[in-house]
């Protein structure tokens, strides 16, 4: 494959007026995959131009990553010159993303006159209108009653709603684009962050299975549902993840462990059938009795070399410093990532798109832009492709 | 919005051969946008046939959740019959999923023999070839440490891994699908689920943060990293989350609890500046001393009703059940729910894809189908398209 292509989303230009992560996000996303992506914000920034982790000098770590390889322009979006710039900007982008109120000027109504193809794509917190982030999603999703070892409610540390909702919006609006280059026409896209947690909740069976057998189920630790899987602690103080989802890994886990006598005594003594991911889950409590000792007796690296030289899924759990300090997946000789120079943050790994494209490959991961720092250059782009040279007196609502 | 169109990925045909969550939901997220997905598996079904959660009948839930809408053909793709079959079923298609290994006749450089302008997407566990599923990962990314009120991991219940992987490879899918109606060419396609989770953690700061400031966070129970929120209890035993990511908000906090003159003395109290982000952050754990008798004294609907009216983000916990049975977002109020009588399982509410397209309407939510449900009907089609009539030579590979 040694002819290759533009990356494939280039030649979609996508304008973006939001803030925190689900919409930007899944304009970066876009613009990974290739497209012209303008962040529009007001003037000194939006709600999350500052928002922690901060640098050392005070740069928000949190905007920079989320908005790598865009370009950055700031409006004052409350001055009606303003909003005309930005209302240009996204018409001649063609494709607009955002989780603000969709009211006024930055209503579909009002922007598909001045592009008749507008795809534009809304992020609402709910789809009746209930105010809602990923944290009181996440509360209602009835995931944080089942984590943990009891039913008291444990939050993710990820913010898994609002990273699913941002590839929704990638996924929206190249769906969209596709629907476009076919009809010639573009459309209004909506998207509850809600709706994309319920989504979620009813594609993992949860709806349908209380819906048909009236139960759930509740909190397991670290243990898996319905097949078997636990963590341990090891001789070492450190605590490994194993996972046994075919009677492949359940055969290698007694040969990992030299334990598998003790196991098969537990298919008659609880009358389970231990060939089964069911009959495994069902005997987990004594399944965990026999192999806990062994793990006491090993060392993190002893178990990780045993378990995976018998195919037996294992995984060390680390902390995010020993993820980016010593694991070879989070390093430079993974091609995911390169490496970058931020401005106020310094040179750090960034991701790229985890798609690894043969034909079309996607760029280098670049950094994110300063804020505000195209706004002359996106602004020149404008005048070029625009009859009128009215921005030129306006001066005071960009900088 | 009166003249719609069908829905965006109309045309498009896919092949699936997978199990388990993330390729099984990127092939499904296709099908709600409007593609043709067959679903391959051997006879008597793949891997995941059987999971947990299960009816009463011992359909499962986990399978037919993640299958909506797909046609589901088996064959014996151990024998060469079978296997030729299924390559002029990908060959027909042009467009291929699969998380299996993609050696011999299931590699690109095989199939794309027989489709010029084939687009394969193939899902790893990582990059280098180590065998990983969720959980392992998950125990890799650093977040079960940071996850509930010390350091112990605690695993997610949400597979988001899994989950985030098949939301990119649904983007992957039509990004690949635009580049070859521009291009007339298809492509490999690969993506590591490791990567999936690498690239969310470096999206969302973290690797950034160790690189740049040499720290990182820690567990916060409840809390919010870099703002203010927290779970209260309530006089009823139930349990509320608070979200504060504005000063409007945090206003509206002290307006809602009339804790307004106490909480502004934590400011001088502690020296933090409460009208920033950090300073509420820094300051949280006298925040959460004030507010905590106010909510240990109120019920959650006054309290809710309280917070709510007073424009300050909130969310009641609840358990799954709860959540299907009482919450009129889980409901078919909601425009995102469909009813569907699913074959073993019965009749159930079933999620569309959670993007309203004003132009390009999705079609309702449909069920999955009964494994190998389609084979005859799908094999009939290819007879159709193909010149050859050997397939009626091999009944014995399909059913």
């Amino acid at each position: 494959m040694s002819e290759t292509r533009p990356a494939p989303l280039t030649g979609l230009k996508v304008v973006e007026i939001s803030a925190f992560v689900a919409a930007p996000l899944g304009a970066m996303t876009l613009a990974q995959l290739g497209a012209d992506v303008i962040r529009i914000d007001p003037i000194g920034g939006n709600i999350d131009a500052n928002r922690w982790p901060i640098s050392d000098d005070g740069t928000s770590i949190y905007w920079a990553s989320l908005n790598k390889g865009k370009r950055s322009v700031t409006l004052d979006l409350k001055s009606e010159e303003g909003q005309k710039i930005a209302t240009d900007l996204i018409a001649e982008a063609g494709t607009l993303v955002t989780n603000l109120p969709a009211r006024g000027w930055l209503s579909y109504d009002n922007l598909v006159q001045h592009r008749e193809d507008l795809v534009m794509l809304r992020l609402n917190g709910s789809h009746d209108g209930k105010p809602a982030v990923d944290y009181t999603i996440n509360a209602a999703s009835g995931f944080p009653i089942i984590t943990g070892d009891d039913e008291r409610p444990v939050n993710n540390a990820i913010p898994a709603w609002d990273v699913i909702a941002g590839l929704y919006i990638a996924n929206g609006i190249t769906a969209a684009e596709l629907d476009r280059r076919t009809s010639g026409k573009g459309q209004e896209i909506n998207l509850a962050l809600s709706d994309a947690m319920l989504a979620t909740v009813g594609n993992l069976g949860y709806i349908a299975e209380v819906q048909s057998t009236g139960k759930t189920r509740g909190p397991l630790g670290n243990g898996l549902y319905g097949a078997y899987g636990q963590s341990f602690k090891t001789s070492d103080e450190r605590e490994i993840m194993v996972a046994v989802i075919s009677n492949k890994h359940w055969r290698g886990l007694g040969k990992a462990t030299g334990l598998s006598e003790k196991l098969e005594m537990i298919g008659p003594m609880l009358d389970v059938d231990l060939t089964t991911e069911g009959g495994r889950f069902e005997a987990r409590e004594a399944i965990d009795a026999v192999l806990r000792p062994w793990f006491a007796a090993h060392t993190v690296a002893e178990a990780a070399t045993a378990l995976s030289g018998a195919g037996v899924l294992q995984g060390e759990f680390q902390t995010f410093e020993e993820l980016v300090n010593n694991d070879p997946w989070c390093s430079l000789e993974n091609p995911l990532f390169g490496e970058i120079e931020q401005p106020g943050v310094g040179r750090v790994m960034a991701p790229r798109v985890p798609l690894q494209f043969g034909g079309s490959p996607v760029a280098d991961a670049v950094p994110a832009p300063t804020l505000g720092g195209d706004t002359e250059g996106v602004l020149a782009e404008l005048v070029e492709t625009s009859s009128e040279n009215w921005l030129f007196a306006n001066e005071s609502v960009y900088r």
